[in-house]
């Protein structure tokens, strides 16, 4: 086991290669902040890279902390900050713009090329012992919102993002494509949002399940339906078609499915990836003007999801399914990799292994 | 007592003066659908005309029916209808446009100069037994939502369309100035479209206890503060300024609290009307760049409205304080007049007098 | 020849079958007008529909007049009819709602899918002496804009409606795909909102030519590059990559060339249609967040149209390359087959074939 | 006269006290460059300011330099800067952002509370010889835009933010109260834009004359006109009533117009700024939907501003009316004091005072 004081940090090195690591503790900058961090789920970027040692065209050339989905607790503020202060309990945002560039200024910082995101090769992730941020991206947490909760609300803010992008609103019928970790936070934005009903597809009861637990009114388990067989069962449970697919896997069939079960003047967001190159009735959605969005991460997400935690009108508690001190990262990795439950959380503060 | 199958109902006519008459039947056209009225609320507005005789430029001549938050059994339909059929449970939009203008062609058909609006001079309303309306204008309502609910739709209309023009949306703080039924419908329908907190303000203590059984999550009971205190008290209680602000009172220094309780960036919504000329702080809303907008009705809002109440929910039951049979319609008035509970419903069928 | 007073129509029989027919002069509606056609340019779709007696699922079962392109004078108005009088100049909008769905009620009345419209199976166009419409959508045209440039809207409203789907504002940089009719009208509209740069491309210089005297900053004529040498070549003309591309032509190479070239943050409308199924670089859109968006026909398009066409700061007129009287429609439909030309248009009154 | 190679500037001190000092020339922080100015603008707050001493809450307690419609020449670049090198020539954006707020996230930095801003107390302006700015907020002039056109991106940014507001687009009737140099930008801009016909109103026939100059369709030489009066004939020059206002003068009388004047469904946008409180019909504001909207200052203009000079496609040369060398600083104050022409522009360096 790491030594107290010392910085363990969980480290991907080549395809496959995934350490556990002493790193200095980083000093702060004028504008940041020094975190010991508490909770940190495992995405399935991770995995990816540990599996893989590529996302597309990021490769992990040199040895990279992992980790993403965090929160901490403030003990070292830079000169420069005023809004928090040792002690503070944070979520942290993890992309950070380097420059103040057009989409910088236009409010669509998450696509800004040269932003700095954690565990997005080469920048290093916040999975370890301590870690320093810009002070502006890391938010206080009120006292009635725990450090998972604040964890949880990175994949919380993909749903929102995307819900957002879809334009979900009062009364939506929505169809999310795929009950893993991001169809589910779907659902549960989509309802937060006013969605009078919510239809979720995927190939395994389990997942679906876990769709039904966290709010969908309809699940549909799918075999071998054609897309055009899905979109039709879509419509006969909505008893409409849905103004909003969310499409969170990726697979080329389940896109083509998304195109044909949106309404006339929907839209259809894709959220899961997959091959780079899909054929799709593209006909078919452009007579119908059923718009097709993609997402890239988020922004400005972590305030609106602290608001609604705090405001205990959502609940994600129950998405977390496992936790493993930070020393047993190989055996939480190995865990997630095998697709059991739903999100996996290691606990990094060795005197603090609580939610 | 009026004699059934006769078409008995409640005629404004000069200020001060109504009374209950037997109307013919009327036959519907092509496109009109004849309906077995079952529920109607009674408005402030339709007060107001009994009252006064006159809303602003409105002044009723000739005699008219009153009443247009309604719902009931269609019995007979046009040779151009397709979508309905006797036998059909629907709630009713009381305002039709007459002619395709601009206005209704780019969906904003509220706004149409030239529209029918039930129980707005010279239109006659529907507080009667037998009344004839356009089918479109008519909405099925599913088999698990009540006369009631499918009635209340337009107060809750008014919220919907306040509360989209306000643009609530996921994690907005909105405020809302006054607890009348108006009040509480926008506090309704912020919570369901997502605000993090509503905080709601009157000068009378049950009323905001009827916007806490709503969902407010705050209320502030007024009683000779400053605009500039009102707002200071919203911010105090919200933790922030609101983003939104929904005025339902009229009042002037309510709109001037509004005012000064908007976040920059934010936007102010004028639901409830008073005086013709009120003098604001203009500059304080503009270089904070603090919308003001006004809403007129509503448009587009009974879709998403049965939808959420199929979907329950949405709960406007408890609104519902008082019932009269239609007989019984001046003392319904009169209940109403003295501000006694929330909403005053008049049951028009005397074989059903149910919810 | 057709004899005077009788009513000559253009009729599309099976494929490849086109044929002049007297028809009767039809009797308006209440809400109708009967119009004395001037001026019907050929679309496309007519030829398309000459050739093939389809276009994907709509089908020339019975013979049906061709033409939605067009302009006349008001000869007689229904009871209903307010708006207009006999000697009203006239533009058409070939779509009409037939019932009064929830997307006529929110303002996309295009998107209603029982509309009728000019020369789609099985409704009949207005290539013809004497046709009757729906009064709400003629358009009465000031005495300084031409019967032509009134017909010329049709077009026009293709480029309007996708430029502001496709959120054409100051300063945008724009990439048309495709210098046909349809590219020249959204090179028109672009310039019109502000764009500071369009850059156009397509394989004929005779086109390019055309795209440049209608006001394209600049061209590029294609000859064998991949759609990611495309993208690179409009991004050096314009210094950076467009907001906003227009595809114009359908061609799956170029729907990916749109994709490729378009700024994170934008957006790629799809104006051109081709094979129903087309494989697209899914995760370069979707991860840049490229909006992608079709549009059909277009909705509140002619009042803009009307204004813009009589402040006289757009110039349609060199669109119309041919003219022909309607009584040589075959020959018309020959030329416009070939390619020749930008507009051909054919003038339906023998007593007046001026613009 | 001030020595050369030293910092020459432009001071206010106490209300009525406007000096020429010699300042330290500043070192470039990191993300800063330091400029050698070349052509500033002075704007009616300069004068305001000077006059007397503050505007609202904003008080000269120091000595300021004034200035802030400004471009130069880069001399030093801080190590941070990647973007810029000594020798560019630039625009400057005056308001810089402190911190990365919430406003800021959103894209709406402009309503920052803690921005720095050029000349507004206690920041210093750039109406000197040599100035530090950051290097995010200096934007490259192409060859064939002028230093003067880069100072006049200011003004025009007024404009642009307003007419954005404002919602101007294709086919827009636009009615701007007030002929005055943010009334000129207006039009410019919403000509631009697709505005199909603009009217401007004022008192001065020589203003007007300058707003036929830049575009106007329509003038209204008020006299004494009741507000309902001044929306008469705006309605009557243009036809129809129009769905924009763009208010700038501030005067209630002229604010009232505005609301009665714009038509049901439209926008009012306050760029004018009068007294704090102001009377309006608030009613017929809210019952015809007529939107109020407020700007402050701008946001994501200079780069839509710059493609606009660079394509030729605007021209804001005539705007400027008087050039002083910054020696002669005090008389051009007393010039723009005096109204006379529109726009004065200050010649910062002494070996190039050309446009």
């Amino acid at each position: 086991m790491a030594v107290p004081g010392q910085n363990v940090a969980v480290v991907g090195h080549r395809a496959g290669d995934l350490r556990l690591e002493n790193r200095p503790i980083p000093e702060p900058g004028p504008n940041e902040v020094l975190l010991r961090m508490h909770s940190v789920g495992i995405c399935g970027s991770d995995v990816h890279y540990w599996q893989h040692g590529r996302i597309g065209d990021f490769v992990v050339k040199d040895p990279m902390v992992l980790g993403h989905e965090a929160s901490g607790t403030v003990v070292k503020v830079g000169s420069g900050v005023t809004h928090l202060k040792p002690g503070d309990r944070v979520a942290i945002e993890p992309g950070v713009p380097r420059e103040m560039d057009e989409f910088c200024k236009s409010g669509r910082y998450n696509l800004s090329p040269t932003i700095f995101f954690c565990a997005t090769p080469p920048d290093d992730g916040n999975l370890c012992r301590y870690y320093k941020h810009s002070a502006s991206y890391c938010y206080k947490l009120p006292d009635n919102v725990t450090f998972e909760e604040g964890a949880l609300i990175e994949p919380l803010s993909v749903g929102i993002h995307a819900c957002k992008r879809a334009g979900v609103t009062l009364g939506s019928k929505v169809f999310v494509s795929g009950s893993g970790p991001i169809g589910l936070v779907n659902v549960i934005v989509a309802k937060m949002m006013g969605a009078a009903a919510v239809v979720v597809t995927d190939l395994s009861a389990s997942r679906l399940q876990k769709a039904k637990e966290v709010g969908a009114d309809f699940t549909i388990q799918l075999q071998k339906e054609t897309p055009q067989e899905v979109a039709s069962k879509v419509e006969s449970v909505l008893g409409c078609m849905p103004e909003i697919t969310v499409e969170c896997t990726g697979v080329q069939a389940c896109i083509q499915a998304g195109i044909y079960a949106t309404r006339s003047g929907g839209t259809l967001v894709l959220v899961g990836l997959g091959p780079e190159m899909v054929t799709v009735p593209i006909v078919n959605a452009a007579v119908r003007e059923v718009d097709i969005r993609g997402i890239f991460r988020y922004c400005n997400t972590w305030p609106v999801a602290i608001s609604l935690l705090a405001s205990k009108r959502i609940n994600v508690k129950p998405l977390v399914t496992h936790r493993f001190p930070l020393e047993k990262a190989l055996e939480a990795f190995e865990t997630t990799k095998r697709g059991e439950g739903v999100k996996v959380m290691l606990k990094c503060d060795p005197t603090d292994q609580n939610p």
